[in-house]
Order: structure tokens, then sequence, then C-alpha cells
């Protein structure tokens, strides 16, 4: 699919695509001229020990230049979604500086909710600006791992369960920040799609489902947007550590996508100099001595790409052509960022880049449910809103893992609707307290949890509408990189304390703060429902302006939302296939720690696919999200009936919009293969377009899908095929409310 | 004087300023276009607060930017001879990181000895290169207060004791830091001639020795090197903070000059926001909250220029017009360094680098004595060499305050000895030990100081040849800021030593590391005597080259060595001339804190004016320094015998080296006036020029001097002034060594 010319075309003559109002502005372009030859004129005036001191860190976030040279060091940091605080030279300690307070932007999974490349890409733009500003040379994200099941502590960091969606999104994105003269570092490549056993576990995966699910939006990454630097996971793949992967990186990346960037590790994901050497790892990152340890004098020259990987060269062990491949990315990498000479110098902390994060954020709330409708809430003196939960005020920005942030300024919820509702009078109650949350630490709650219920119920009685303001957070076990989560039910009590909410009060509307989908026992006592993600420095505006109507909601589920979590595929299998189960005694590794193995036995079936093909109804279904205003889509029609293989497939529709207020829709466009010869989903997306659309406008939309789009990967060929024969193309706004399904045949 | 073109032509067509393979690239040039329109353009965008946040540090070495603008911050490194290793966030600490290491050149003392504006200006550019690819905006040095007194424990930072030779070589340096789009920033301005109370000392000087002595450097680099930074100074000037000073800074500089750079303060010499704000102080950096007191929390806000300067800007007790030129200033700063889009990228550490600093320490270093021949030290079989003294082992570029560097290497005088002499047998020990030295503590001795002599004098007895390594060090009360030496002798011991050795050995060299001269009671027991320095990464290999002869010596003295210390004009009018007297309880000012007076009685006559004009024989003279060869310095001639007070007097005289090897030679002119109505100094330096000849070689030298350049400072008039008659001009090889005397008449 090509992204910019085929396949968003609009009829008509106005812009429909949500657009801001600041364009990134293209400054800096691919560098061509020359750049090869310069970087073939360096090789030689480097000894091996320079070479080698270009493929690993000398600090937590940097490595070596050339100084005798004035080949510049390389500087990298978290993460996806906004720039990390600098870090210690080399400890994980916050380094204590005070200019490293940022923009926080929304979480990936909100950006693949707005199901808005346009958005995207100045996401990116922004982002990339702060980090340039920041003096960083690689920006460690975006997160592209596919989302699998809702226990991902690591999944708020990702675009969703849809390949296609995350694929779309992402070339965008990369090509924004790249224009700043800042590498992106797409990851994790590949497979790690769970946090629990994520150094020890081996994923085992058919070659189908490797290449229809897994990889797509890293090959996108690589060949529409060019990105100049990906990093590798910490998982197994068949056996072998996926950061130096024959199969992954040398076959995959590296040989069919012809990549020419640098593979950098994950922090301490190599394991082996050899296979660090010969299987494409081109700039080992770490935490400790050996990759596995931690500090000790000199422990960056123990790394697997330093004075071990110096030793097998001068031995002959390790050919020095391998080495050379390595120092021509690395180098390439420079010229591409630090020794470019248009780059620009980067900007933060602008009111540009806190309209576009308040922008993803109002775009990305997702309307679940607004019986009665309950949103939007008008604003007037009387009324009085009780807001309870502890998510109304606690930081979104602080945890996580990694992608934990500084931001300047964070506006939580209730500071949104404090400043929203004016005339209203606003109350606030936690109802209920977890703990202060760092990286991998949880400190235990320190209030009466009986007390701030009684507390809450209280209010919720005297309120006209109680906001309840919960979901999961950012402490370990819940949205946090490390581990997973442990239940799919809400924590911390709050299933409970809805119900008794609901009891005194039906007025009662979920502000729901998450990165994964969660048990909805309680729905049916709330009458309004927004999925409102972690939504960064402007979380609290742009949450207000979706309950106060100011903005109509737009946002799409980027994953399924299961009733119960053995509705999930990879739950649906047992612990082989999530999380796994640990290997016999003999497999446990030289190093005694034991490993585990699963198996994703569902194959192709991910999310919705799987929702779909096995009648499973979720609570949600992925693509779905309502509005305050409603659509029709009609005269809904295919150019053709017949198409050859080399064909665009043109899907047409007319959307009006049929309600009171002006909004957004996301019509999306499925295909699947009707009987087929062999295993595929019911539907798979292949296109959408967002409409955004005044109060009674009608518009026709123009979807396309390359025909070569609807090939599957034919493992008994290792080569992408195709099925003749007839194909159903569904177009709706959810993958579960198709307004029509049209038939074509593919000869 | 006007440096390229009138000040030292060379008559014959080969070079005779010695020169090093490579040139300064003359990658970047001021930035003129359209910069002052930006600046204009910008100042309008920022807010009251944003505009002071410019003015003072956010952290030990750094000051904030516009960061949503996409301004930088500006960042600032010691120091004059090379670029001090990271320094933490908010302390001075160091910051561990590992990166920093770097190219230590030789003190300013060896540059000046250098009498080599070609070599200054290799360094400036050598030393720039090494800032950039530190990423450092600012430089901060050179030094060049005025040598006063040998005590001054930064005499070392500085480039001796004459305006004219630091005015020469501060050019070129500083011309040569900042084609790399790094400021130099000179330093400290003006009159810190001591460290010894220098918070709390008031100097009195009267105008002429201010504007003769003490201030020519500064105005050079100003008018004639374009420096884009200069720092004030902690003492006070009649009564006044010098950072901060109405004369000094508002009336000279900013007025008289028209100095359109920024004025950065030392590190908490700042002492009134009032003053600060109207006496053209722009960036406060510091090291507490007040300027004064250590670290609190968010100290930086409570700075003179940050808080209490925005607290009186909205009280309109100051005006915003003051503030406005402070911004134009840093802005212009950032224009000129890393708003610079060509400026080039740096590089540390490289063989060029190496090549300059000891091309700058040969040259550097003073062959004071040589009696029999006693160097160059021929390395054969059977020679064995016993060198003896800590020096010959010390780390000299650890210690000394801000100067304090952290080399990639360091080669130590016994080093470069052991290199050098491959056949000769090379003993040492260390005769006497001082202790670790870090800034401001000395740790003592833990060595017994009989055991380490008894272990000298038997070597010592064993040897052909002794070398003594001696002098002073970089220890508190040595070469090292924040306070004087105490004494003119050597210390530790060492004259006894240095006399005890002699009586076993007749063939004792002394080689003498030091910033500073000492007393030599010794001097009849040694043969040889080179001041050496501190020489850098590369000090041993200079040093054994001119042992060695492979560099024949042709450094001059900076400064003069008195007999002892009351010989020095400081010193000869007591303690009210040096160090000063506490003043009265009355003016002890309100933190309680004592204060002192000075006053240069001494007033222009400083160093050889003073020796010359009053007739006390120095031990070593002004310009004073053997080579291996001998020259002859014959038809001397001025080009006329009248001058008009626009004309230059063009002096003109043939060289010849009359000795065996290879030399250089510094030809020195100096002018007196006769009969003058004033005081004045017998003769004072106005011109030189080093001649680099093959043994036997001749040539013919030129001179230039603007007739102009032979003003006094009328202080009744307070302007320069011009008094018509004969006067006198010298041409020689030191100030007390003139091989004629020809008398011009100007009218």
């Amino acid at each position: 699919m090509k992204f910019k010319l085929k396949y968003i075309s609009i009829l008509c003559g106005i812009v429909l695509l949500a657009s801001c109002n600041t364009k990134p502005k293209n400054k800096i372009e691919e560098p061509t001229q020359n750049i090869e030859a310069k970087i073939d004129s360096i090789l030689p005036l480097l000894t091996l020990q320079e070479k080698v001191d270009l493929c690993h860190a000398q600090s937590k976030f940097s490595t070596k230049g050339v100084e005798r040279l004035g080949i510049p060091e390389i500087w990298m940091s978290d993460g996806p979604h906004g720039v990390r605080a600098e870090i210690s030279w080399d400890s994980w300690d916050y380094a204590g500086w005070t200019n490293d307070s940022i923009t926080a932007f929304p979480a990936l999974t909100c950006l693949a909710a707005t199901f808005n490349p346009e958005l995207a890409g100045e996401y990116g733009f922004n982002l990339g600006e702060e980090a340039r500003y920041r003096k960083k040379d690689v920006l460690l994200g975006p997160g592209v791992n596919i989302y699998r099941t809702p226990f991902n502590g690591r999944n708020f960091e990702y675009l969703g369960e849809d390949p296609f969606l995350a694929s779309t999104l992402v070339v965008p994105y990369i090509k924004g920040v790249q224009k700043n003269g800042v590498a992106a570092c797409v990851k994790h490549y590949a497979l790690n799609n769970q946090e629990h056993w994520r150094d020890v576990v081996n994923v085992e995966v058919n070659d189908r489902a490797l290449h229809e699910i897994y990889l797509p939006a890293f090959k996108a990454a690589v060949q529409e947007a060019n990105v100049w630097a990906i990093m590798g996971a910490y998982n197994k793949f068949r056996g072998q550590y996926t950061t130096h992967h024959e199969l992954l990186t040398n076959q995959i990346l590296k040989g069919d996508w012809k990549y020419d960037g640098v593979v950098i590790s994950d922090w301490s994901s190599a394991h082996s100099t050899i296979e660090a050497a010969n299987n494409g790892l081109d700039i080992e990152m770490g935490t400790g001595t050996d990759g596995l340890g931690f500090t000790t004098e000199n422990h960056y020259s123990k790394y697997f790409l330093a004075d071990p990987f110096l030793e097998k060269l001068k031995s002959g062990e390790l050919s020095e052509a391998v080495l050379n491949d390595k120092v021509k990315r690395v180098l390439r990498l420079r010229y591409r960022t630090n020794l470019s000479k248009n780059r620009p110098l980067g900007k933060a902390n602008n009111k540009e880049h806190h309209e576009i994060a308040r922008k993803v954020a109002t775009e990305g709330i997702v309307l679940l449910k607004n019986e009665d409708n309950f949103f939007p809430i008008k604003d007037k003196t009387g009324l009085t809103i009780a807001v309870i939960g502890e998510n109304a005020t606690r930081s979104m920005t602080a945890g996580g893992g990694s992608s934990e942030l500084k931001p300047k300024f964070e506006i939580s919820p209730l500071e949104g609707i404090k400043t929203r509702y004016k005339n209203a009078t606003v109350l606030h109650t936690m109802g209920y307290e977890t703990g202060r949350s760092e990286y991998d630490v949880v400190h235990p709650p320190t209030l009466n949890q009986d007390s701030l219920k009684v507390e809450a119920i209280k209010l919720a009685k005297k309120a006209d509408i109680v906001l309840f303001v919960g979901g999961l957070n950012k402490s370990h076990l819940q949205d946090c990189e490390g581990d997973d989560r442990q239940q799919y039910n809400l924590p911390f009590g709050q299933e409970e304390l809805i119900n008794q909410i609901a009891q005194v009060n039906k007025n009662l509307g979920f502000i729901l703060l998450t990165g994964n989908a969660i048990k909805m026992p309680w729905l049916n006592n709330v009458k309004g429902l927004l999925e409102s993600w972690y939504l960064g420095s402007m979380a609290g505006y742009a949450i207000a302006d979706v309950i106060s109507g100011d903005v109509n909601p737009s946002g799409k589920l980027p994953f399924t939302i299961p009733v119960k979590i053995e509705d999930n595929a990879a739950h649906f299998f047992g612990s082989e296939s999530y999380p796994g189960i640990q290997d016999s005694q003999n497999d446990i590794s030289k190093n005694n720690k034991p490993s585990f193995t699963q198996e994703y036995k569902e194959g192709i079936l991910v999310g919705y696919r799987w929702h779909d093909t096995k009648h499973i109804t979720p609570r949600y279904a992925f693509g779905y999200g309502l509005s305050y205003t409603s659509f029709n889509i009609e005269n809904i029609n295919t150019d053709n009936n017949t198409y050859n293989q080399n064909d665009e497939i043109t899907i047409t529709c007319d959307v009006t919009n049929t309600g009171d207020v002006a909004g957004a829709e996301v019509i999306q466009v499925y295909v699947g293969k009707l009987k087929s010869k062999i295993e595929r989903p019911l539907k798979e997306l292949k296109g959408f377009a967002k409409v955004n659309l005044e109060k009674g406008a009608k518009q026709s939309v123009s979807i396309t899908v390359d025909v070569s789009k609807l090939k599957y990967y034919n493992e008994s060929k290792s080569d992408w095929d195709f099925e003749t024969g007839e194909y159903q193309i569904y177009v709706g706004n959810a993958s579960n409310n198709i307004s029509k399904a049209l038939k074509v045949t593919i000869n």
C-alpha cells in the first residue's frame, strides 16, 4: 500500500483528513550525495579498535565517536511518547538535570486509536523536534509489537493488534521524527509480545503468522519510512535470541528488505559475540558487564561487541568484513543525523507541541458506551459533578518503565475537568489508593481503603453526575515494562466500588485510563464509558474536551476487548501459548537460568481475526468507537467486479453526518477470501479513511487497496503467494459493524 | 599594532616565523548577515521571564535556552589549556564520564615564552576544536591578567608581565578558538593579579597603570580579536566589584571599546542585582544561592540576575532596556556559536593536537643557564643519567584549580627522557615527596623525606649526569588557583637537596617546572637550567626534545625573575601594595567578611619596567633565553630619523646564525622616551619577531611599530596622549641584551 498517493484519496475538494494547523516542515531530506563515498573513504582511516568501539555503548545511552577524526558520538534516548529525562552516565539513576522536562505525547495506543496517519506524522515530527533540542541523535521509538494479549505490560507503547493499522501509522511517525535529523528506532524486533519472562522466553510461531501479523509494521518502517535504526528484542525465536538472529536479521531484515540502517540491541539483549557479529547486530547497548549482570570497572569493554569481538577479529575467528558492514551502518547513521549539515535545531515545550499532544489525545479517546446520551455533559450552574477515582489525579507519565517521562506539566483529568467546568461544582475524592509508582516498584498504599470508599459513596450521593476516573496505572504488574498484568479484572477494588457507586447514583460515567483491554462486569452499571488511554501532558484538557462536547470523539479501538480473558486467542490455548512453560531441566542454559517456551498456537488469528473467525463476540470490537453524531455510509461500490493481480481496487462510498454536531468517522475496509483453500481470517483490515464532516454534510470517500496486498504467506514456498477467486470486501465503521459486503473476483 | 600586515613583515622570501605543518582552517567566519535583524525579531517574542532566564546559570556550566523557540542553551567549560572534564549538573564533583579525556596543551606562560603569535593561533584553533568536539559553546579562557608578583597562584594561566606580549599572543589565540564556532572568554576582567583574598580585596591603581599595563590585552582581545565573551573578576577596583563595574564595564569595555559580546561573571563573582543589571554583567554564573553561599533548592533562581532581577524589572526599579541589551548580547553569542549553521564539528586527541601541544612546549622552554654546554646531552651507551625529583613523574595537569585537566595521556619528564635516551642508563628517584595534590587540598607526604634524600644522593653519586626535575607544583599555595604562594624560595627542601647533590656530582642540570619566578640561591651549583613550565600532555617528550638537542631551545622569559622577592615592584612597597591590608572595622561589609585594600604603588613600573628604570638587576631578565647556537644581530636601522604621529617606524636588521646548529631567535624592539616630562619606564616592548635560521644562515628582519603605540595615558585628560621629541629604540634579543639603540624624533 502506498500511503500518500493511493491509500486515501479524497474525491471532493476539501480536506477530509484531520489536520492540525501546523505542517511538518520538510527541513531535512535524507542526504544522498556522496555519503556512501564518504563512508568508504573513512573506513580505511580507522583502526580495528576504533571500528569496534563504534559498535558498543560507552555509557548508558551513548556510543563513542572517533574524536581524532571528528566523528561524533551517538546519543540516544527513550522513548516513543516523549524524550526521557537525562540518565546518569553509568547508572540507571536520573542525572538530576533541570533542563530535561519535555512534552509528554499520548501513549501510542492512543495514536493508534486516532486511525489518522497525518496526525501520526505530526506526532513524530513534533516529538522529533524535542529529541533534537535535547541533542539526541536516536529516539528509541516507536514500538510496533503486535497486541497479542491484554496482559502484556507494554501494550500501551504499541500500535494495537492489527498489522495494517500499525504499518499505516508507523510510517508517517518515523518520517516525522527523521525530518529533524533524529533517527527513529523502531522496536522491538521481533516477537516481543509479552513482558513476562521476556529475557528467557523462546517464541515459537509459524512462518505465516510471522510474516502476516508480526513483521509487517517493521517491514513498512524499513521499506516505506526508511527508518534509520531498529532495536532488537529480549526474547528468543526458534531457539535463537532475536537481537542477533540469522533468520530475522540477516535473511529478512538486511536480506529481503535490504535494510541499510543500524540494528541496536535492547539494553543487554545481546548474548553472544559470534552471533552478534555474524547475525547483524550493529550496536550493543546494555546495563552491565556481560549483557546480563551489573556494573564493574570498564564493563563496556567487556560487552560482546567490545573486547571479545576485537579478539575474535584479531584471531581471524570473525571476519573484518563483518565489522566493516557494521561500521558503514553506524557511519551512515551519523551522516543521516549529527553529520548532516542541514538538520534543524529542534525545539521543546512549545505551544504547537502541546496542541498536537492535545489533538492526538482528543482524537484517540474512544467513546465505548453512551446510554441516554450521558456524554457530552453540559457545564451549568447548579450542576454537581463528583469526580471519583485515583486516576483523576495520578500522574500517568511517571512509571511504566523506559517510556517514563518528566513532563514540564501534566494536566490531570481532575484539573482538566475543573478548568472546563467553571459553572458546575466539581468535587473529588480518590475512592481507592494504590501507592506511589516507580519503575519496577510499587509502594503500598498508606490510606485506609474503607474510609476512601465511604467518602466516595457519600460524594456520589450528593452529586448530579458521577465521573469515575479509574482503570490501570503505570505500576509494576499494571501497564508497565518488565512484567505482565496478572488479572483481566480491574484491580484495586474498583469493580466493587463502581457497583456501589451505581447503587447510589445512576448517572455514572467511567473515564477509563488504560493501555489494555480489561474485563467489564460492571458495564451495565455505567451509562457512559470513555477509553481515555494515557494521554500525556495535556491529558486532563483532552478528556474535558471530549466529555464537554468541545470535541466530538472519533477514536476507534485499535484492539479487541474480549468479554473474558479466555476469549483472547493467546489465552485460549492455555499456558503453552501464553505465557509459555518452563523447559525441561536439560534445557536450562549454561548460566543456570531456567528457560521457557511458548507457542503462538493461534497462528494468524490474532485479535479480531480470532473473534471474527471463531465467532466469539467481543465486549467491544476492533475498530469500534461511538460519536456524538451519527453517520450514514451509502452508495458503497468497487470500481470493478474483477481484478488482476497488479490492479488496485478502489472502493467508494458516500458518508453523511446525519446527527446534530460535527464529527469524524473512520471508514474501514476489510477484505476476506471466500472459500479459501487455506486457513484465513474472516476478514482483515486493508484500508481506512478518517472523514471530518460538519453536521448534515455529505462526502464521497475513496479508498484504494492494492490487489497485491491480498497475498498470503505460503509456508511451503517460503514466499508470498496469491489465491485467485472470490473475495469479500467489507465496508463499515467497525470490524463488527459492516454497512455493506461486496464480492469481487481476482484472476 | 596591526598584527598580520604590519607587525612582522619578513623581507626575504622564506617563512621565518615558526610554523607548524597544519594551518588553522578558516572554516567559520564571524556571521554578519542579518544577525542583528534576527536578534531584533526574536526580542519581542520573549517573555520577561524568558529574557531573565537567559542571563543566569541553570547549572554549574550552562544557561537556559528558550526551548519553545528552539533557542539553544549555552554550554561553557574551563579552561585556557584544554577542555576540562565534565562537571556535575549541580555540584563541583566531576560527572564521572569517560568521554572527556582531552589534549592538555602547555600552560599559557609557556605559550607566552614562545613569543610566537602564529603558534598562539594554532594553539587556539586546536584547543577550540577540542571544545567544539566536546559540544561546548564557550571556552573559559584565555587569561591575560598581568604577572605582577611571582606569588600569584594563577600566573601560570596568564601570558606574562608585558601588555604588548600578552596582546600580541592573545589575539591569534582567540581568533583560533573562535574559528570553531566556540567563543573564547578572555579573563579575568580586571586587576585580578593575585589569588590571595581575591574575593574580598579592593585594588587601587592609577588610571595610567590601568590603561597602559592592565587593560591592553583585554582591549586587543576586544578590538583586534573580536572576542565573543569576557569574564569578570572576583576582586574590587576602587571599591566596586569588577564583575559589574561602572568604569571598567560600562565606560571602558562597552563604551570606549564598543564591545558587543557578553560579560560573564566569574563563578559567584556577582554581588548585587542593581549593579549587575546596570553595570554590564550579562550572564551570572556561580557556585551557590547568593553568589557566595552553597546549594539550596532552586538556588539558580535566587541569583542576582534571576528572580531578584525579574522583581526589580517588574517594579520598574530596573529598566527593561537594560535587560534587552543583555538579551541581545546572549543571542548574538548564540548566532556566533551554536546557531551558526556553518560551524565545524571539532575533533579531539588527534595527532595534530598532540603535535601542536609538543611544538608549543618545545618552543616555550627557556634555557636559562648552560655552563660548559651542559645541554644538549647526547644519548650514548655507557652514560648514566640520574633523574631526581618528584616533578619527574608528577602529573602537572591535575590540580591547579579550574584549569585542571583530565588528559588522555600525560608524558612525564621521566617517561620522555627514558623514551629518548635509549642507549644511556636512566635512573630515577624522587628525592622529595609532597603528597597528593587536588584542588584546594594538599595531602601530606607519606614517605620519609630523609630516606628519599639519602637515596637521591646515592643515585647522584653513581651517575655521570644528574637532571634535577623540581620546582613548584599544582597544589594549594603553589601554582594553584584560590590562594598565593607564601615563599619565593623553592619549597619541599629542594634547595638543600640540590646543594647536597651538587656536592657529589657537579654535572648537575635543573629542569624547573613552574609557572612563576623562584629564588635561585643554588644557581652556582647547577650547570644547566631549563625553565620548563607546565607542558601538558606532551611534557616529557618536549623536555626530552630540548635536552637532547632534537629541538634547539628558543623560549624567552615572559616575566622577570628577580634575585629576591623584595626586588619585585609589587613587593617593594610592602603589604599595602601586596597583598593589601585589612580595612578598618568600619569598612567590614554587611556580611561580616573582612575587606582588604591594596594599592599598586609601583604604578606603571611592573616587571622589567621596574627593574630597568630602578636599575635593579634581575636574576634573569624579561625576554631572556639562551640557545644552543649563537646569533649576530647587525645592520640595525630605522627607515627614517623623524616621524609624524600617524607614521609607522620600520626597524630592520640582519640576523645571522653564527653557531653550529639551526635555531630560532626572537628579535625584540623596545622603545623609551628620552627626557620625558612624565614618569616613563626606561623602555617598553613594542615589537618582536621570531626568526628561524639554519646554521650559517642570515636573514633580514623588519619590524614595524605604529607611532601611535608610543602614546601614554594622560590622567589629567583621561585619554591617550602624545609626547613629541626624541625616543630611543632598542633592538636586542632580551630586555637586558640590547644590540643597538637608535634615536628617532617624533613630531
